[in-house]
């Protein structure tokens, strides 16, 4: 059973702001190993990353066979259905095309003073997409990382992708090749972030690294950050639905159980006008959860983290939405651009009751690495400019400089800046005598 | 003595990596400390940030005097000196006028299948601005981090300045006012930091939190990312000066020592195609090193991290460039603009020999927050961008959904995300029954 909650009850408050800050993961403490595996393929390079590859993924490896090799990415995908080749593809093209647009214009003005002013876009010459093995590697993942990258310019994009006891998923390796992906390593774990991050004789390092991945990879990304880019921390993801009676509880239900169905730590709201639909949907969750795949998992997050709202009006279910800043919102209502209005803090919205969050996943075109555990509040979904970055441009004109230069030199001065202020003054007094 | 280098010498490759690598910069290990600080705030609240101001700054505060009053802002203010008053407009003039240009526009497109896609930009609803205090509390930094938040949008823009013994940088509160600033707490360290992103009973929560601070502030804000929004943790200033002959060598110097005076870790480089030239401004900056104010310093980080290098044309001065991608790089050369061209990673560009870098640290209007430590390979400086996130929009139409939900579906039978198929098939089956 899911928690329901009533906006005008006495306790509401208390309870929501449980619902809020209720801890629904544990990641469990790997820094020390992973420290040490770092500092390993630092020193060691590819004889650490062949050993560790050996020692976690059964593997053994040469500094020749750590890449894939074209060949093998062709006889692997080779393989694939065509309907699964196309739907790829099909996704391929709209995420290209949606991240196309996000592409930001270099500026460059002359000012009033004949100062030169702008900045100029470019895009990191190397990163590197981690992808996890096993059940966790899904190719639309690759899209999603790979196509902004490329999109961004990035020169050389190398995906790191575990293959315990040499078993690879097609699909990754197509997803690969689709989205332009230069090299493919198989590789995994912390051991293929240390190797991204700083390199070894076979793996050139790369400036910035993207992709999910388990405790492990995500202990990594923190400690190589600074030396490299790094994406968001991702937690479990998240969904909110905010309905109106005049849905199919059925529908809802399935939005709600695409996120469950993810993660035991995944969190599926429902906020409703409606308590009869709200009852209901939670009743065509229960009947769905007879016989889905991946019942264990979507049963125990809709049973721990689930819950279901009834609010008086649409007004108050925005209100709550912006508290939450949900990774994924669902606007199932008669008037979706307007409540969207007021949704202001969200990773991503979804319209209209033709609009299922499963269409974001994978063929909608917009990101679907996205901000989750209240991030929305203050950061963004991948995008281009994860594989941007701005340069600022100035030129100061002879005029430029007498006309801004002694506020410089005042301002370095009440700073006990000598220096700066000298580098001014010297040349206003050349300009000047 | 800096280390000069030459480019066509045998070691130069050994020299030139050494010089990249070397460590300036030794961050004591304050985390422990940290950790029980923010522990303390978040269980006491205003209690323990009172408690730790006695304790550190020997200032005894009670919640009504966490705050500076509007009074109290008026009068701290009334003594600065109509000239640095004015340099303080000016510079917050041309810093919002090119910030303005910063924001970025919001999309929405219909593509060929009917779906309406897009994205939306907001503001994080509140920041927080850590300013140090003592002498490194520069108002500067104030209006560079403050008025990009407030042409972002920020509702709510509180400030932490630690105010050691009673004692404030009036220019600091000026700065505040003519920002925008909504609050100044008399806080520092990481118990203002704990405050800010946890919130207490006087102070309210914020979502991003920017500014720079010593180990004690720098290992807070990592402490709190997650939870709060933060920017980057700045190292140590550098600047790269690539200058042909036809430089006044003095002014070169200074421009150096600009740099190397904030900071005994500084690192401050010259690169040029003429090795007499080279020699011409280490001579001026040894002169200038008789008499700066902060010869101390400047010496210390010209001694142990400066550099003059010597190149055989300018592409292989941008080629070095590039590998160091250097915080502030200056251009005092004929063609400052194709040579820009060329230097594709660097925080700021400062052009032709009439753009000191002082003036970008203060009234040219770019941001003086920047990707140190090589970063801009990878990083920007701040900008309206890092007080906005976006947030992602698609919405099909029945039509839409006939058309690419199929793709979805099939992709999620491949990822074994049965509920995320169901979700489309339960939608699609109506509209095609």
């Amino acid at each position: 059973m899911p928690q329901f909650l009533d906006a005008s009850a006495p306790d509401f408050e208390e309870r929501f702001t449980a619902l809020l800050s209720a801890k629904r993961e544990d990641s469990p403490d790997v820094d020390a190993t992973v420290a040490r595996i770092i500092d390993d393929v630092r020193n060691r390079g590819d004889a650490a990353v062949i050993e560790l590859t050996s020692k976690f993924d059964r593997l053994e490896l040469t500094p020749e066979t750590l890449a894939f090799t074209a060949a093998e990415v062709d006889a692997a995908i080779e393989g694939v259905p065509g309907e699964e080749r196309q739907a790829l593809e099909l996704a391929a093209d709209r995420i290209r095309a949606y991240h196309e647009r996000q592409m930001p214009q270099d500026q460059e003005w002359t000012d009033e003073t004949g100062a030169t002013l702008g900045w100029r876009w470019s895009a990191v010459s190397a990163a590197g997409l981690y992808v996890p093995g096993g059940l966790a590697s899904y190719p639309s993942s690759v899209l999603m990382n790979a196509i902004p990258a490329k999109v961004a310019g990035v020169g050389r994009l190398a995906v790191a992708v575990p293959t315990p006891d040499g078993q690879v998923n097609p699909l990754v390796l197509l997803a690969a090749r689709i989205s332009g992906v230069d090299e493919i390593y198989r590789i995994g774990g912390a051991q293929a972030i240390a190797a991204l991050a700083y390199g070894t004789r076979t793996i050139a390092p790369v400036d910035k690294i993207t992709g999910p991945g388990n405790a492990f990879v995500a202990a990594a990304k923190r400690r190589v950050f600074g030396k490299v880019g790094i994406d968001m921390i991702a937690g479990p993801s998240e969904i909110l639905v905010i309905a109106d009676k005049d849905n199919d509880p059925d529908w809802i239900a399935l939005d709600l159980l695409s996120q469950a169905e993810h993660d035991e730590s995944a969190q599926s709201i429902l906020i409703t006008d409606d308590a009869g639909f709200g009852r209901a949907v939670a009743q065509a969750v229960d009947k769905r959860l007879e016989t889905l795949e991946r019942r264990a998992i979507a049963g125990a997050s809709w049973r721990d983290f689930g819950a279901v709202i009834t609010v008086r009006d649409l007004d108050e279910a925005a209100a709550l939405s912006n508290r939450i800043a949900p990774e994924h919102l669902e606007l199932c209502v008669a008037d979706p651009v307007g409540l969207g209005a007021k949704t202001i803090h969200a990773g991503a919205i979804f319209m209209g009751q033709y609009t299922p969050e499963a269409i974001g996943d994978y063929v909608g075109g917009p990101n679907h690495v996205l901000p989750t555990a209240r991030s929305a509040r203050f950061s963004s979904g991948l995008s281009v400019m994860d594989f941007l970055k701005r340069t600022t441009l100035s030129r100061m004109t002879p005029e430029a400089l007498r006309a801004i230069g002694p506020a410089a030199e005042c301002l370095a001065k009440s700073e006990s800046l000598e220096a700066h202020g000298l580098s001014v003054r010297a040349r206003l007094d050349r300009l000047n005598g």
